[in-house]
């Protein structure tokens, strides 16, 4: 399909352009082939009026347990303790494996609709995650969550082997679209000897790894009572970082850690909603950014976060660290923007992309810009980042597909996801459907 | 108007009741005559269809400069001092009187699409805001911002005998909807003969008093040098206490000020965005709350803040606290709902409101809750809180006047406010239209 999209400001994440105030954006093979006028040779097959909108790329969002929207809401105002062991643990016990599709699926749908299209899910059952990706024709990381100890290892029912057929089955599907990591959970819920085949696998498979690090100051202590090491140093020693890394959180972590990380190439997730819903105390982002350490936003599972917003996690960064640091002129919204666009698609593997220029993947959305709450529009890139609005996000392109198209879902069946999740949800927690569903009619 | 909510799930903010998954709303001369079975004798002229909605009472911004919306998006990303003096208040001495006009009903419009429909504002030509608040069909708590040293008093145009004259003329004017306060910007802007004058006009008019107070650190150390006193005692010994007061931030306050505070009644606006985006630190939620000062949650003005978004300061306020005080159970959502509805509405003076009961004025809103961001609906306060986005206020009632009707706004012309705001907004800060707005066409 060629598109053109017609007179519409774009914010390029070019390093060179801020604002283009008004171009053309001319889509073909699911790439830009030309931003500013289109060739004179471009006929599309169809066009976008992109007056009074504006074009950026499309988010990705480096971290989620994407299928732990069927907890969303279910666990609040908790204890961290009796959050995961009375809540989520419970309701998670009773997860069947097609629930993680249709979570997996209206995650997707919440994420399309925020101008997300690509993520790095970290769960069980991934196939059954792939399946919904492919649907949606987003793009995405993939690690199947492993705890490499003996009674955990019953959750999602695998053990490295069949984590191990499964990124052979979906490595590189749906057009390459969809990516493959080994996920192990964490340093402190797989011991080193797991982690060392893990390593073995990540070798003989050629994919990376995604896992959680140094989420609190304990995980250090026990870390350094067991191994000597942080758990940054350690997983260094394991040879992990040998591999592309995706770690997420990273909320304790010494100078030392952070030189190995920037060294390595490790990709820092970072999730501040999370952090504060759960009270974790907060990654210091300008400490990764000085070292040098590459970091990617994400929102963490909306089972603690409670949604799958990247605009919401564009400005609560921005909110948090700006006052963290004491300075309203720190973590200005273009860099904002990039954590969330292109560096997220590097932490997802997927080199290209993050960026509107001729040749890019066309992976772009288009926000309207008509909603009193962005008048008067001094800065686009402000408003995008303080002010915009889900709803303002009214086309979204992946690999120049439409998933979004004129605020309508293109890929998938929203009512239909969305009523068969709720009722998988509400029969994990064991609610008395009839009770909760009165409201609804 | 007769109006009948048939079959809306409810949160009544009664104390009562956390949720009332089915019930009819009826609606009569601007009160609540029933919730739950409508009266046999009661015929509706109108009736709205609630299934899939969820009621709760409308929320009220405590603190604000409407007109300020002007300059949304103008200075962003700099330091505090760069912000203040080189971009806003460079920008406001260009503010004509009609602009204030033109802001303020560009907010309402934004306020009442977050489900807002009432606001305490402070700025300057407070008679302009007086008719967009009028015509809007809200409530509003209105203080003429007034510097009390010589020079600053050109801003705005008026010495203490104009903000008199405007308080007579629109105190209890709409129906009562709307009321004055005196305006003093704050104490380290007001020598304390001007603010006894204050508190003296306080006293005559029997009016309260909407200031500034202990924004920083520097303010109590230069009070402290100045008159021996905090902020606080000092406005204390002034007698400003003794009448009606909303006291803004209070971000550097000892315990003996929040003595001062709880014992006088003292209402706090706390507007958490704000703070965060200027990076001025966080006032003690906590705190407050611990020594029984009353508090209420307000956006600040949108030239600091960027929006009006009430949905928001909810989330932000919830989120930071939590992760300050490092407990995920402190700040539940049902205390964050309250502090944004019945608090507010008592911080502006309106004794009644923000709770869904037989009697109580209809100041309400519906909230759609078939948006993919609401599943599964395990908690509907908590999505209201942590996953809500504003296009899901379909319905906004003021004394039962509807100010939004199925998404639409009702009382204010949109689309002219938002470009004549935005025309207007674009002459002060000298931009050059036709560049400004080439992106739009």
């Amino acid at each position: 399909m060629r598109l053109l999209i017609r007179r519409v400001a774009a914010i390029p994440l070019d390093g060179v352009h801020d604002l283009l105030p008004e171009v053309d954006i001319a889509i073909e093979h699911g790439r830009i082939r030309a931003i500013g006028v289109a060739p004179p040779d471009f006929i599309p097959d169809q066009v976008i009026d992109g007056r009074e909108h504006v074009a950026l790329p499309a988010f990705f969002n480096a971290h989620t347990h994407a299928a732990m929207i069927l907890l969303r809401g279910w666990a609040e105002d908790l204890p961290f303790d009796r959050w995961l062991n009375e809540k989520i643990w419970v309701a998670e016990s009773a997860l069947e494996e097609e629930d993680v599709y249709w979570g997996a699926a209206l995650a997707c749908c919440e994420m399309i609709r925020c101008g997300v299209v690509g993520f790095a899910d970290h769960y069980f059952w991934m196939h059954q995650v792939a399946r919904a990706v492919a649907e949606a024709g987003m793009k995405a990381l993939l690690a199947w969550c492993q705890f490499g100890l003996g009674a955990a290892q019953e959750v999602g029912g695998v053990g490295l082997e069949d984590t191990v057929a499964f990124i052979r089955e979906w490595n590189g599907a749906a057009d390459g679209r969809i990516r493959c990591a080994l996920g192990p959970h964490s340093p402190y819920m797989c011991p080193p000897d797991f982690l060392r085949r893990v390593v073995k696998e990540a070798e003989r498979l050629g994919v990376g790894i995604h896992l959680h690090v140094s989420e609190s100051e304990e995980q250090v202590r026990n870390s350094l009572r067991a191994y000597g090491r942080t758990p940054v140093a350690h997983l260094a020693d394991l040879g992990v970082f040998e591999h592309p890394t995706l770690a997420a959180h990273c909320i304790a972590v010494s100078d030392e850690d952070l030189a190995i990380l920037a060294e390595k190439g490790v990709y820092v997730a970072h999730t501040p909603k999370t952090y504060m819903k759960l009270a974790m105390g907060m990654a210091p982002l300008d400490r990764f950014l000085n070292a040098g350490v590459r970091v990617a936003l994400g929102t963490d599972g909306p089972a603690s976060n409670n949604d799958l917003n990247m605009l919401e996690v564009l400005r609560i960064t921005g909110l948090v660290h700006k006052n963290r640091v004491g300075d309203p002129a720190a973590f200005p919204h273009h860099l904002l923007l990039r954590l969330a666009t292109q560096e997220a698609v590097r932490a997802l593997g997927f080199i290209e992309s993050g960026v509107l220029k001729p040749g890019a993947p066309a992976d772009l959305i288009l926000l309207d810009t008509r909603g009193v709450h962005w008048f008067p529009r001094h800065s686009l890139a402000a408003n995008i980042v303080y002010a915009s609005h889900p709803s303002d996000v009214r086309y979204v392109f992946c690999d120049g597909r439409p998933l979004l198209w004129d605020g309508q879902l293109v890929t998938l069946d929203e009512e239909r996801i969305r009523d068969e999740a709720e009722r998988r949800a509400f029969r994990m927690v064991g609610a008395p459907m009839r009770l909760m569903r009165r409201y609804v009619g």
